[in-house]
Parts: structure tokens; sequence; C-alpha cells
């Protein structure tokens, strides 16, 4: 027989069950926690005309679009624009050369002064659409195009994969799911308390003990920027050099301030104000006669405690979240609060964060549109989970029991039983046909279900049926009238 | 503010919370009913390499692929190839033209005999990876790739979209979902029941009263077309014929059959084998003189009967299936049993089918590997609910009860209040700022949330709270702590 080799494209995944029961029960929790907020679902095409995706991602992101090459009459017009175009000999042709704009490319021949088509280019005219590289650009365009239908404050989340044509490596997927939590349309700070509120509940469920989110706002780093008298052009080095503080401590980031060139006086000032630790509101109350003076510093520092004060207020556990003066957030759409959630015992990084991003949504919409977000990194909580054992004693299967077949005789009795454990909710398989218990049980312990039941000759002549627990290796014989209920005191316990 | 066109790709969809919360709870119930059948959840990537699809559905399968452009080094070799080959002189390179092999294109001039790229022979070069056609095809790559770590006999389900680049129509999508349930790795025929019996519970449970299922078997088309003397080379028509019987009728059929050059002796033997009604074993029975002649006869008639056999066993009701020896499913794949299930009473068509291939996967694994089958019409399913009005007096939303916001001083009992609700496991919003409560009321009623909050300052005084049902307009004044209790009550009724 032909063979086709079976192999799954570069940077993607296979779920198997036994992956996909643990991924499954991951999500759900994430879901039901989100629904628990009042935040519904959403879900948007895989697939996005390019002109809603170029350009929103940087160069960056345009090189790692997946393109969808166009098909039929657009394709062969486009590669009829592509032949055309360049209009070269045929000596010409045989040396023509594709010079990628954002790599080297050894093959550009110095004879050419301007070669006709980039590779972007030609990958531009082959596509109209392209796979979705985030959960953020579709989501404005949906608002965009369905803001006639939406009820305004609207809460969503939308758990779906993305793809970027990323060099894989490890934990790292050219398709991965990202989860994202929004609520758009208010300015209220009880919204952006509920960010960290769900982050909370979240890791709290998924087991984590050691977390917490710290929190902090743009309008203060600008005024931090602005007190310490951090010239414009050196701002984003200061910030970024800021943001390490966690990993390289106080002295570190002064040597990286000092090399982006900011001033002695400058540097102590801002460590300083990011050294400031303790209660959140009584840091805020501490750092306004230094932040205060600027109207983005006087926001920042108002909508903080406003949103410590409804932590408070939702019961948050102090412990579980920090104002942290060094958190920049890289991403340059946020405009207001913004968080971070990490494990303080651990070096995978940020678990999930996000912030307040008043102006995103108005590139489709046009007008503003207020918005503040988080979303999980659901790739690297799975990671994390893992590191701390948080995954071990669970069910790796979704089905709960296997009705085993004895021999040709009994297959109507087991069948029939198989029904009344269904139709008691339990999970059945039935194994497929008859044959020695014991590959029957094997089977079951494979897979990992917990519960078989046994149907032989004597048992059947008796209406009975052996419930053998195959965790414990425990069994008793039962009327089969009762194997149902038993099975399901089994399952609770 | 520049503004983005917020228009999603062509014949894609997205799902607002109203159309996804009515989705996923159809989803939920055919999940629940697979898994209680013992099948387990599998996920594919929706990217394939384009070898892992070309060629497995047909030419028109091919053409309907979303291809993935290449990226970086590939795309540039790719371009330099498809610029390099022709070699034609700048005269040649203004006119050329591609012609595209599956749809006549008015551009190929005559001048050229051959043109060295068609549109098709291009794309194959563009692309290396391609969006999942349909779940079939990737299932029999993942059986193959991990042969090893997976259980056989291995029961599986997979609900997942697909694309295709059809031209999108009313009701069809070029993002869609297919839903599929497949046994693999056992020849017992008790599974093939379990297919009947699937599509018995998923259909009951979704509240449709008229469906059956049309059972029959390829080896007795093929055993009925060998004893009516049908040439081979008549039988693709003779069978297309008789699957439209519950179409045009018997007279309508025999017409086809005439017109298909069947002789008047063969039309009168078909037309008598598939009259034949009744109870099915019965049914059987007596076409056992006709059909049990050759080995794919008996060997049909023997399956069917242990099928309908099983289908007693498990206590699926007789009104829900029969024996139609008309039917007949297109796909060339099948080689066994197979199956449709259609409304009596409506003209939508069939609402999921499937059926025996035991030679599909072996293309992938170089051996063969019997499997069985169905699939679930997600699409239509959806209309078919719309028509029964199956899909009134639903939720619309996720969210149960909405916490208003009176003013200020009392947000913060408010927030309290909605975690206790949460913490009762009731799905809570809290309006996003004080405001006059007629906006707030307003807006739940919009979103149709069941339940409303309200705490004033006169409840706030005595630890109290209003309790709207939204839905009857009646309220009580309680206790906050017991709030949360008959919200319960209330939501359970």
């Amino acid at each position: 027989m032909a063979r086709i080799v079976p192999v799954n494209a570069k940077g993607t995944r296979d779920f198997l069950p036994r992956d996909l029961v643990r991924r499954n029960r991951v999500f759900g929790l994430l879901r039901d926690t989100f629904e628990r907020y009042g935040y519904e679902p959403l879900e948007t095409p895989a697939v996005e005309n390019t002109q809603v995706l170029e350009g929103k991602y940087g160069e960056e992101g345009d090189r790692l679009l997946f393109r969808i090459l166009k098909r039929g009459a657009s394709l062969e017009a486009a590669l009829r624009e592509l032949l055309e175009t360049p209009k070269l000999t045929a000596g010409d042709l045989a040396a023509a050369s594709f010079e990628v704009v954002d790599s080297p490319s050894e093959a550009a021949p110095d004879a050419y002064e301007t070669p006709r088509w980039t590779a972007a280019q030609a990958a531009r005219l082959l596509s109209d659409e392209a796979l979705r590289y985030d959960l953020t650009v579709p989501f404005a365009r949906v608002i965009a195009a369905h803001q006639n239908e939406i009820v305004f404050p609207f809460r969503r989340y939308q758990m779906q994969p993305v793809w970027r044509a990323d060099r894989p490596q490890r934990g790292r997927y050219r398709e991965f799911y990202q989860c994202d939590v929004d609520c758009v349309g208010s300015r209220s700070m009880t919204v952006d308390a509920e960010m960290a509120a769900i982050h909370h509940e979240v890791f709290t469920r998924l087991g984590f003990t050691t977390f917490v989110t710290r929190i902090n706002h743009r309008g203060l780093l600008d005024a931090l920027m602005e007190s310490c008298g951090v010239a414009p052009e050196r701002r984003v080095s200061a910030l970024t050099a800021i943001d390490k503080l966690d990993k390289i401590g106080i002295v570190g980031v002064r040597e990286e301030l000092a090399k982006a060139g900011i001033a002695e006086e400058a540097i102590a000032r801002l460590a300083e104000a990011i050294g400031v630790a303790g209660e959140p509101r009584a840091v805020l109350a501490q750092l306004r006669p230094v932040l205060g003076g600027t109207e983005q510093g006087a926001m920042g520092l108002r909508e903080l405690d406003e949103v410590f004060a409804a932590l408070a207020d939702m019961g948050v556990p102090s412990e579980r979240y920090t104002f942290d003066m060094s958190l920049v957030r890289a991403l340059s759409y946020y405009t207001g609060t913004i968080y971070e959630t990490v494990l303080t015992d651990s070096r995978l990084g940020s678990l999930g964060g996000g912030g307040r991003y008043d102006q995103l949504i108005g590139q489709f919409l046009g007008r503003e549109l207020p918005c503040v977000g988080i979303s999980f990194g659901i790739e690297r909580i799975f990671d994390a989970l893992a590191e701390k054992h948080l995954l071990t004693d669970e069910a790796v299967t979704t089905t709960q029991a296997l009705v085993t077949l004895f021999a040709p005789e009994t297959v109507a009795a087991s069948l029939a039983l198989a029904g009344s454990l269904r139709a008691a909710g339990i999970r059945t398989e039935v194994y497929t046909e008859p044959r020695d218990l014991k590959p029957q049980l094997s089977f079951a312990n494979k897979k990992g279900i917990p519960l078989a039941v046994i149907i032989g000759p004597d048992e059947a002549a008796r209406d009975a049926a052996v419930l053998r627990d195959l965790r414990s290796g425990a069994q008793e014989t039962l009327p089969q009238a009762e194997v149902a209920a038993r099975a399901q005191a089994l399952l609770g316990a």
C-alpha cells in the first residue's frame, strides 16, 4: 500500500485525548471563571482580510503572518502581474533574484540596481487573506462591524488559536492558543480592578499559591520620566532598563540607565521612586509629591487608588497584588493601568498580563472607545502547572467505565447494562468484541479508565454483574440494577 | 482618526455571544453524548502540509484548498523558480498568461502552445501548507503518526472548523465546523450499531421527534448490482438513480434507470429489491435468496443482521432506524455499513451520516486498519433546530445576574455582594459605574440577563438588597446574606 508520510505541519501539535483532557480541564476552569464575572464568549474566523492585519504588529508581525494564496481568477491576475511587471529580457530573467527586505539575502546580484519585486511585495500581491495573528485586532474589527448589535459596556472573553510563522523552539509553537478577557465602553476603575480580581481567581483555582499580580499605570511612568527630567528620546531606553528590575536588581538597573545616557541625578531619583515599597495606597500617597504634578501623574495616582480600593472591596487578598513602579509592559497601545502576574518562586516569567488601551479600537471604529483587558499565557500556564506538579492525580481520559464483553451470549446483557450506566450520566465505553478478559482489563488500565464491569454467563444467569475498581483492584458482585448507583458512588469518592 | 474597513473574510462569520451561547449549548450536548459512549476528544492543527491533503479530495478538493504562501527563503526560491523557468523573451513575457486547468480562461493566447505554468502548478510551487479541508484525513495522519501511543480499539470524536474556498451562498460558508465520531481498530458490528445509537441519542436530546436513521450496506448494493445483472460500467449511474428514491419516487427511479441504459428486466428486479419494506431483520431474511449468493452480499446480510440485533439490545426504539436498500452514500471510501439520518417531515436533507471505511487510514499507515465513523452536519442541524422551533425560550447570554451600582457610596457593598453570588456559582456581572437605575436595568434586559440586584443607600444601611426577577418583574427585599440562595432558587426554577 502506497504510504504518505504522516508528518504534521512544522511548529504545530496534535492533541491526543490524554493531552486534551488535561487542556480542556484548564480551558473549562478559565471559561467558568470568566463567565462568573459576566464575560461572554466571542469567536472570530481563523482567516482575516490582509488589510485588517497588516501594519498592526509592526514589520516583524507582517513578516510572521501566515498568508493565504489567492485562488482562481485573482491568483491568475496576480501571477500575470508578477511576471509582466519586470519586463526583463530572457538573459536578465535567468539571473533575476528576489531581495527579502527584512533578512539578508546572498542572492541579490550586483548587476541589477532595483529588483522589481521584493519577496515581501510579491507576498502581498499573491495573498488576500491571512491567519489570525492575535485576538485583539480581530476583536477591534468585530466591535466596529457589529457596534449596533452589541450592548455596551461589553464584556467578552475569547479563547482561540493564533498562528505566527516564528522559528519553532521548545515551548514555542506556530499554532498556539491565546486567551483574552476585555471590557469595552467604560472608563470605570471597578473594571480595571476586575482584571486583577480575575487573575487572582483563575490562578487560585488552578492551584497556584505563590503568584502575585503586579500593577502599575502608564501615566505614572510618563510622570516619572517627566519629573526626573529624562529627555523624551531617552525614555524608551530608560523604561526598558526599569522593566528589568526583578531580573537584574537595582544595581543592574542603575548601570543600564547610566549606559542609556541618563544623568546621575535623574538615576538617583528614578531609583528612589521604583524602590518605594509597602501597602499600595500608602505608596501612592508617598509618591504624590513627586508624580502628582503633571496631569498624567495625577490621573495615574487617582485611578490606581480607586483600583486598590475596589480590590479590597472585592475581597481579593492583599498578598495577591502589589503596586510595582518598575512594571512597564512593552506594548505601545497601553494608555492607563497595566498588570502582570508572575510566580514569585519561578523563573517562568509572566503567566498573563494586560492593561487599559483606550485608542486601539478607534482604528476600526473611527472614534475612541475605552477598553481594558487581560490575557492569559495559556502555553506558559501549562508549563507552570507542570513545574508546580499541579497536573498529577488527574484523570487522563474522559471515560469512566469499561463494560467488557465476555462471550457472544452475554453481549446483549452487557449492552443493556452500558445503557443504564449512560442513562445515569456515567461515561461508558463498551469493549468492541468478546474476547479474553485480561486484554480487555489491560486496555482499560492503559487508558486510565477507573471502573470495569464484567458480565459472564454465571452473572448473566442471575441478572448480576461484577463491578471492579481498577484503581484499587477491589471488586464486588451486584444485581445489574444496582451497578449504576454503585459506580456513581465510587466515581464520586 | 484613520479608519480601517472592518470587513470579515468572505464566507466567514463572527460569532457574537448571543450566537455562541446557542452554538455552545449544542456543541456541549454533542460532546457529552460522545463521551458517554466512551469517545474521547482529539484535536489536530488547522494547518497541514500540502502533501497530506493533496489528492485526497479529488481535483475539485485540490482547487478548494486554502493554501498558505511560503515564507522567507523558500518563498524567495519559489519566486525565482517561477520567473526563471519559462525563460521567455521580454516580448513573450508581456503576453504570457496562465491557464487555470480546472476553469475556462479567456486569457490563454493561441500564440503559445504550452504555457509554462498553469495557475494550479504555480499554486503548488508557492505553497507548502494548507488549511484543514475535513477531519478524516488529518485523523488518518494522526493514527499513523501516533500509532504507538494510541491504545486500540480507539474511539475518538473531533469538532473543529474546516476551510473550503467554495463560492459562499446561503447556509454555506468557507469556514464551518465539522463533527466526526469514529472507532478505529475493530470489525465488530456492535461498534457499527453504536453509530446509529449515537445518532439516536444526539437527535433525541436535541429535541427532534421525527428523525429516522436509514441503514444499508455497500456489500448489499454490490450484490444487488451483480444479482440484477447491471454491467460494471453502469453501476455508478444505477446507484445514483436508486439514491434518489426518497426524492423522486419509484416511478422516477425507474425512468432514470432506463435512461442510464439498464435493461427492463434488471429495472424490475432492482425496483422490487428497493421496494421491500418492513421490520429490518425480516426484510434481510426476505432478501437472502436474492443477495446472499455472492460473498459481498452474504457478508452484508450477516453484518446488518448483527447491527439490528445490537440496536435492539441497546434499547434504541425501532421507529428510530430503518433498513433502507436505496441508501447509497456517494463517498467512494465506504466499504461496509452506511448510515444517514433525516427528518421525515422536512426538506432539509441529511443531518448526518457515515459508514465503515476499512482502507482509508492505510494510505498513511501502510497497512489496513478497520474503521467506522459518523459525522454530524452541524450547520444544517442549526437550520433544522430553527425550522422545528427548538431554539426558543433559551438563555441568550451566559450571565445570570446583574449587580447594579447605585451611587459611589454603595459600590463597596455591591462589589462584596457580587462576590458572594459568584462564590455560589452564579454568573454575575457588575455594572461598570454608578448611574441611574433605569439604564442599568435596560442594559440587563437588552442582554437577556434574568436577575438584577440593587443596593441603594437604604438597603446598604441595613445590610439588605433588592433582588428583581427581570423575567417576571417580581422583586423582593432580602438580607444581603440570603440573596445568593434566593437567586439560585429563582434560576433553578
